[in-house]
């Protein structure tokens, strides 16, 4: 389906100036190389007002003009301690006959599902259960579940789980409505097609059993493909489930260190939305409002559930780890994750998550503690977390204001910093934050990492061109770049 | 389809009592009668904790449940100057092929209409216009806006306009999904039978050209019910647009009087919104989620938006109203309409509203200023502001906190004011926001109303039970409830 391009006529021009008067948003300009995504590696891209001037003369070229929209989608969210229970009567009110369920091996033994699958029983709705999600994904796992769902041909999906499980989910349901696709149609470009999906898909109910990635209101799944030695994932708002349950019985089985890292992610996800580079300095413009990306920058309603979703985990992450029965704190960190997804969901995300992809990946042997497991892990939060300190003290130049509303949400009283200090205030704000919270790393070295390691976590980071193209004050030319993120590394090897 | 109603097992009571640990919510309680929509005149409705205990001991009466979950849910929102011309595209990625685009007559002749025709000429995709919507519309206006819809079979709904035509449209929308049912099936209870809805409507657009009534986001749509001279709607979240597009251009055509009077309508959606009795202090818990009101009370999603909304609103409206060329100050007052739409969509109005319906449809004579109409009109917004400096001075003792924090975002310095003086305080800071905004009455006196027409206003406002059952601090008793209304009123005649 190819829809014809807009037509720029002159009143196009006119609006665009009159644009640059309505839209009140106040981030300063970044490198305007950089906010062309499509032209990242190239240092001449016209400025904003050039680029409007251009219009009143010469034929635009569509790819080089900025977005002068955003769009806001998110799943509906329904928030109370035992509405897990309520899900099979969802599935009655939405006439779902056949239903897939998905979750992993642990999840599988917990009340949650308990509570799903008796809730689908009580009203004679026919299931199947796969429970062989894999923790953080690969695409070899996500082909294996994509294989039990499709001759199932459920009419519905049920995820009950962490962000594997529902990230899983909505590749099996993407896949078992374009049967015909080949998996790499809808990946993200450059590493995929990513073809936009033109249908809508089967209702997804997402149930979430950790406070973390927000998945149950995102239309992104993320997984590693494996031949590329990339993290990559799919995007797309019609993704994005139908239902998310958060029922903060359902996060009261978590660890302290399973509470830590998720809320750590919390963390990176309000402050990297809040910090993107905004809507309208990202290039190009769709010509089709179906190509306008999920992550398309921070947006004047993407900040509002940033900001607040900072402040509540800032509050209550603390709590929510020292405490296992402060089940208020929990309850608020769940509340958090779902909020902090509905900004990212939409904003985006930058470094801190785009270097936690090869520092998850290429960990030398580091096994964090209280996590179960038999074999080395640095959990994403924690992988995410241990650059912040480093990313938000480069990124504050980009908008001193911001990062310094950031400052001021982890308790710093900001009165009398001067907006030059901004960076170095919120950076140190996090580094502290991190120390208290406790067992966390002081850095890259307490994973193992080494000034060695350095390079081949540059070039890990490198591929992660989605996320990198939402990112502030990043040169946007390669080589520089690489220097950027090279030094941006270093600093986070001890603090 | 009947669902069976949710077993109570001990464990409930568990959960309940935990329910009462988890969640934060810091409203105090208030008159437990009140909170109790089916039980609203009786008097002796237990207090939570005595519900709590009563469920180890005896079998649950789910009726005097209160409610443990709440449920939050919008359109997708698409916001940026021009974005009205993407529409034909919208259809196109949705595979409709034969919308019914509905208006009213002003609008036809805007920018808005030529857009949204051109973008679907564009397409090629097949179109009808309904430009018959009348201005607050009537049942017999809506069944006649039903009755040309239904023969011509539309895969799709456009509504450009205001509140009025994207309420019709939504209403069009049910009734043609929905073609054997009779009229009063959907209408709210108790003057309709209130039944939900149970599939799934057909995608539906809203452009909104006025900055008010936020009908883009919400699944309410209002209407007079003659025969019952009532004020009242159908409301479930089934009937919210697929997508809000809100193009500030598209809102640059509102006279500086029409700016005004939808602005207060904003300023009041996100007061009453931000002041409803709390969504866990709402009785009867449903049993099944599909009977989960819209308007489910404060909850902490809706929270934010509805704060966010009286900020700005605040903030830009007297620029909007002020000068015709303050395109910021229109685009963001576009904005603060689509918040508190999410919020109230999800958390309801009360007193100011239910209050308005008499106020408006009593009218004595008034004629306001700056409308070019043949007839007298108070405009919606401008009924629901007369009685808010009155209201929320009654209303704060339910909550000083609160109240207190929306005088904060009046700009009042509240570090010294006593909690007891809340109401005070913000029912001073609404009067001198109307006040200073020009042009507005400075009571019910000035639209014509005296002393004698209290009683029928009274009596006008009681059969409102859908918003009055949110009201904080009201008795929940008829008679008492009667002397409130009426206090209320007397005291909104002049300041």
């Amino acid at each position: 389906m190819v829809a014809p391009a807009i037509r720029v006529a002159p009143s196009a021009a006119n609006r665009a100036l009159n644009l640059l008067r309505t839209v009140q948003y106040t981030h300063p300009p970044n490198c305007p190389c950089h906010s062309n995504p499509n032209h990242h590696h190239h240092h001449k891209t016209p400025s904003m007002m050039n680029n409007v001037r251009r219009h009143l003369a010469t034929p635009v070229d569509p790819s080089r003009q900025k977005e002068y929209a955003f769009e806001m989608a998110a799943s509906s969210i329904r928030f109370g301690p035992g509405s897990t229970k309520e899900v099979g009567m969802d599935f009655t009110n939405m006439g779902a006959k056949r239903v897939c369920i998905v979750t992993d091996s642990n999840v599988a033994k917990l009340d949650a599902m308990k509570q799903a699958v008796e809730g689908l029983t009580r009203e004679g709705i026919q299931f199947t259960i796969f429970d062989k999600v894999r923790t953080e994904p690969k695409d070899s796992s996500i082909r294996e579940a994509i294989a039990f769902a499709k001759p199932y041909k459920p009419d519905a999906f049920l995820a009950v789980g962490g962000g594997s499980v529902i990230d899983t989910a909505k590749l099996m349901n993407l896949y078992t409505v374009f049967p015909e696709a080949d998996f790499m149609d809808f990946v993200n470009a450059p590493l995929g097609k990513g073809l936009p999906v033109t249908k809508p898909l089967l209702p997804l109910v997402a149930v979430p059993t950790t406070a973390g990635t927000g998945s149950e209101t995102t239309g992104t799944a993320i997984f590693d493909l494996v031949e590329k030695k990339a993290k990559t994932g799919i995007a797309h708002r019609a993704l994005k489930p139908t239902l998310g349950i958060c029922d903060p019985l359902n996060t009261r089985t978590m660890p302290s260190a399973v509470h830590a890292a998720s809320g750590l992610d919390v963390l990176c996800h309000s402050l990297e939305s809040w910090t993107a580079i905004p809507y309208n300095e990202r290039t190009p413009r769709p010509t089709n409002p179906i190509n306008r990306p999920a992550y398309q920058g921070a947006n004047p309603i993407s900040d509002i559930f940033s900001l607040e979703a900072l402040r509540n985990t800032v509050k209550y992450l603390p709590r929510a780890v020292r405490d296992p029965d402060d089940h208020e704190a929990q309850s608020q960190m769940l509340l958090a994750a779902t909020l902090a997804g509905v900004g990212f969901g939409n904003a985006g995300v930058h470094l801190c998550h785009g270097m936690s992809y090869p520092i998850s990946s290429q960990n030398p042997g580091y096994k964090h503690s209280g996590y179960q497991v038999d074999h080395p892990i640095i959990p994403h939060g924690v992988s995410v977390a241990v650059t912040a300190p480093a990313v938000f003290k480069f990124t504050a130049a980009s908008n001193p204001d911001r990062h310094l509303a950031a400052a001021e949400a982890f308790g710093i009283d900001i009165s009398n910093v001067k907006r030059e200090s901004a960076g170095e205030v919120l950076g140190n704000a996090i580094a502290e934050f991190l120390a208290k919270l406790g067992d966390q790393p002081r850095g890259l070295k307490d994973l193992g990492f080494k000034s060695s390691d350095i390079e081949g976590l540059v070039e890990g980071t490198i591929p992660q061109q989605r996320v990198l193209m939402l990112a502030p004050n990043l040169s946007g030319e390669l080589e520089a770049e690489r220097g950027e993120l090279r030094r941006l590394l270093e600093e986070s090897l001890d603090y």
